[in-house]
């Protein structure tokens, strides 16, 4: 994927105008790429309220005022009806439609939520000098829900979903004061080594993304995962639900390094 | 003020007793202190996205579940309703009653909001070695209402209010870093030094609490201020709110150490 250096104003401007339909990954390099969730303003309180309570899988960058589709804080200017390459509309839990365009569904009730992403840390760990072999390769990150249970908010409850990548034993304290930097963006690791100790019964067999390799040495390190929030939102079966597609992120004008608590 | 060592479930089962019903101050050394705002469910959601979208004067560190006193996340247990030593009572915005026991006022549809305080970041600056006149005097930080409006959210509006401490100039840089690690807390300072630039004219006169001393060299360091959410919360008139009285804390089973983000 060729890297695309321009200021996320100019890629939004292509996304908006269908020019840019696909993945986000390696576009406005080193700036905050976010999860999108909207939800109506019924389902609002119990959905903040859960990533209040679950801020390393559900770490919120971005709030809007119900009805508006500008995330005034991150990215001003910007409309997220229309400048995510593609969306999911999901009723009652169920996926009915794909679209580059959410336009004809937006709502006066509709909240939009944005959500830290893991490109952040990751960008944060290639920085420190540890190498992702899922990046070096083009590959996908391996996910899993755990036996480790989400603190529950009103109708939302569910496992929390972890991402993994092998690092190698010399450079695990790296990776956690690396990662740990970026509270906004999953944070530091969730857990260290044994999978079963969260449920993880095969290393090999993600239940997403794609299998990682392991070099001798490498430890299997666990992030807490944004497809947490989106999980547990859909088990909930809200009668109305909008997503980016897996990969289709929200470009936002905030540097990366911006996003450090340190 | 003489230190009170015990388990803040000892404390807690004494004000609930009604045995203490003073300030907390020095109660529960080493364990976080925490503002309290109550407010019925159709306040909530604005409330809680205020909090979300101004961390430094409003970090939460728990939202109990409607209609239940029990903060589960920080002390399991403990009943909101009577743990407090003092609470206070508004009604429309207005000050209505001031008792150390709100059971007779709670209700189903209430949701109870903790606040991290200044406490906490003080305890990290005196641990790093720095010393804080009005500790040492036994007087209350100065605060004032500044010039920097807060993002607002739905009803809630209205300036960052800071507290001040003066801090020799050679401990600027240990200050920001000791306190940054506790972003629940208030996290770093929002401002150093000059008082206008945040719309305060006179720094020997706060709006609340007490005038500092500033020795030679001294430097008027400004964190955001937990007060920040009652007054915000106040202006929007609610028609009912709960709150802390001054200084009358709720005592958390969370040690302070365990809130530092690294």
């Amino acid at each position: 994927m060729p890297i695309d250096k321009r200021h996320p104003r100019e890629i939004r401007a292509d996304i908006r105008s269908g020019k840019i339909s696909g993945h986000t990954s390696g576009m406005g390099e080193g700036f905050v790429q976010a999860n999108l969730a909207v939800l109506p303003r019924e389902q609002a309180y119990d959905f903040l309220l859960f990533c209040q309570r679950n801020p390393r899988p559900c770490p919120l960058i971005e709030v809007t005022d119900v009805g508006s589709p500008e995330p005034v804080g991150v990215a001003p200017g910007a409309d997220l009806r229309t400048d995510i390459p593609r969306y999911r509309i999901y009723k009652d839990g169920a996926l009915a439609d794909e679209v580059t365009d959410v336009t004809p569904y937006w709502r006066d009730d509709l909240v939009a939520f944005l959500l830290g992403c893991s490109f952040t840390f990751e960008w944060a760990l290639l920085e420190a000098g540890i190498d992702l072999w899922h990046v070096k390769h083009g590959k996908n990150v391996a996910m899993w829900p755990t036996s480790v249970e989400c603190r529950p908010a009103g109708a939302f409850h569910g496992p929390m979903v972890v991402s993994m990548r092998p690092i190698p034993a010399g450079q695990l304290s790296k990776a956690v004061t690396a990662s740990a930097r970026f509270p906004n963006a999953h944070g530091a690791p969730v857990h260290i080594g044994d999978p079963k100790a969260i449920g993880i019964d095969d290393i090999t067999q993600p239940r997403w993304g794609d299998a990682q390799h392991f070099s001798p040495g490498d430890v299997p390190v666990f992030w807490a995962c944004g497809v947490t929030p989106q999980a547990v939102a859909l088990k909930s079966k809200p009668p109305f639900m909008i997503t980016h597609s897996p990969g289709s992120m929200f470009i936002t004008d905030v540097p990366n390094a911006s996003l450090a608590a340190f």
